[in-house]
């Protein structure tokens, strides 16, 4: 409204969506990056990465979900606290273009929240489907038209380079990402030490195709238990010493944790079923519905980020 | 930027979904509606009717996909005088809260776009694909998270009544589709009359499932065909001689002229799948992922818009 209190002509916008380009430059063409984490507990070094990240940040929207509970709560406020330092008092070069918390209340799906509870087979398929409502939520609602990259980020990935964006972006692929992997120290030994943590980014295999024929409609495949060896071959374990972090390999699964996606994929359709798609679900079902709208899925096996260690 | 040229800090948006409500009395407790239509051709008859909505345009925004082709020129041009005259020089208690207008490029599914030509059963599969994208893209990139209700409005739908939202959100269903007819001159008397002209909407038969159930992967079913009986019970010939408009069908797939929708129905992932969902497509394929969701569809027999007639 003016000053008068006279409502203002409200705009019209208008989007040329084929001038729209999601480039192998994107810093050069000034892409605009959305980056999506749902958000269940603050790890200090996820921010400090983020306001690492070399890809100049005016042209970065942030994106959050966060369960409306206490541990989401807590969350809030350290993300607040985080959010004010940098877009009020922070160096003008650090804001990002803007930051966008929903709040919303999820069926809790588990009661604990350990990564051991949050890992159990029968609690998977409830907890991702949990998981794959958040992530289409924030994803429907923030989107925009003039978005060209769209980069998933967990909140617990605590190593990523400041050139994450523009390495990932570099192979030009509709569908891109890290291997996550995770620090520990050897029990054995005491020294440091890192090993595979994310299962959902892999190859097909035949043995798989077969458990998934013989299955109910809505019965999912999981990757990562005893009990159901699927024979797929996972990227978490393609890793070589010393390999090149440009090594490209082609996926029919992924992980959610360091994703980048090329916004004409999700306005295409392609979404997080939360239900069982080919017997798949999360972000496995994404590579898979994003593949039968024709965008492929590539893995970078040599190219790492790190997880929390609880 | 301020004036001196200095960057504002740009804000930090908070949103509660929780506090979101989609109710059946929407005007009284200030429910916001998204109003989409995909636009290959502009009727004034179209606009004229959404003008005529009494619900209050201060709690609309209303999106456009439209074609970057000649005809889609020829729309955009007309659209936007009616816009001009509405926001910028009509009565304030007229204008929405904004309204945005993507132009795209699609793959023109079919060169000649006659009624006819339209409806060939071969050429339903590419066209309905081609639909599906353009209405996910314009979804995807205009809900936001402050939005109750989506309506889907085709835009060669030229008879509705002023009350179209409210009717059909009195109904409180996540799910809920007006019956779509045409008017035509009868031929052999020359009297005024009207058939069914929407398929889509329908509740689902043994017989239909049989034939899925036959197909190859991506094969998809279709209504309104003599080649492919489904004995389907469709809502378009369920229509009654002075039917109470309020009567309730419970519905398999629905059609996309008039079709409101809770948007947390859309906030979980239920999208247009533009390749075979359970053997159905577009805006069937939502009806049947949205209850994959848990979320029901309603039609109403009874409560008739009408499609232009070529
Ligand atoms: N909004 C929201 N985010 C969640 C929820 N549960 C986990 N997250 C976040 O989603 C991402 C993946 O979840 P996480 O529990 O780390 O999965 P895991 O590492 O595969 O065991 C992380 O960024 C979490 O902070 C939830 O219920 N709601
Ligand atoms: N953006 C866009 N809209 C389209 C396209 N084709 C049709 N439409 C619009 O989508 C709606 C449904 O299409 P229409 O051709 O009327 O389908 P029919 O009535 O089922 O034959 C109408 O509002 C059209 O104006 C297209 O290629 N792109
Ligand atoms: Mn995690
Ligand atoms: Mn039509």
């Amino acid at each position: 409204r003016t000053a008068n209190g006279k409502r203002i002509p409200p705009p019209v916008v208008h989007y040329y969506m084929n001038n729209l380009t999601s480039t192998r430059d994107p810093v050069a063409h000034r892409e605009t990056v959305l980056i999506l984490t749902p958000l269940a507990r603050f790890y200090q070094e996820y921010w400090d990465n983020l306001l690492a990240l070399s890809y100049p940040h005016e042209l970065i929207t942030v994106g959050f979900i966060i369960p409306k509970n206490r541990e989401g709560n807590a969350a809030t406020a350290a993300l607040q606290e985080q959010i004010t330092k940098t877009q009020k008092y922070g160096p003008e070069k650090n804001r990002f273009a803007s930051i966008i918390i929903e709040r919303q209340d999820f069926d809790p799906p588990l009661a604990s929240q350990t990564e051991a509870e949050r890992h159990k087979m029968e609690n998977q398929k409830v907890r991702r489907a949990a998981m794959a409502k958040a992530r289409n939520s924030l994803l429907f609602t923030t989107l925009g038209p003039a978005i060209s990259w769209v980069l998933w980020l967990d909140s617990d990935i605590v190593e990523t380079p400041p050139t994450l964006i523009q390495d990932l972006a570099s192979h030009e692929k509709p569908i891109i990402v890290a291997n996550c992997f995770q620090r520990f120290t050897d029990p054995k030994t005491k020294l440091p030490a890192e090993r595979p943590y994310d299962f959902n980014s892999w190859q097909d295999s035949e043995k798989a195709q077969e458990l998934a024929a013989a299955m109910q409609p809505d019965e999912i495949l999981l990757e990562g238990y005893h009990e159901m060896a699927t024979y797929r071959v996972l990227m978490a374990h393609m890793a070589e010493v010393n390999g090149d972090p440009k090594f490209e390999i082609p996926l029919d699964g992924v992980g959610g944790t360091a994703l980048l996606v090329k916004a004409d994929v999700h306005r295409d359709g392609a979404m997080f079923p939360p239900f069982a798609f080919y017997h798949l679900i999360e972000t496995e079902g994404f590579a898979k519905m994003a593949k039968r709208l024709g965008w492929a899925a590539t893995g970078l096996p040599n190219y790492k980020v790190y997880h929390y260690n609880e």
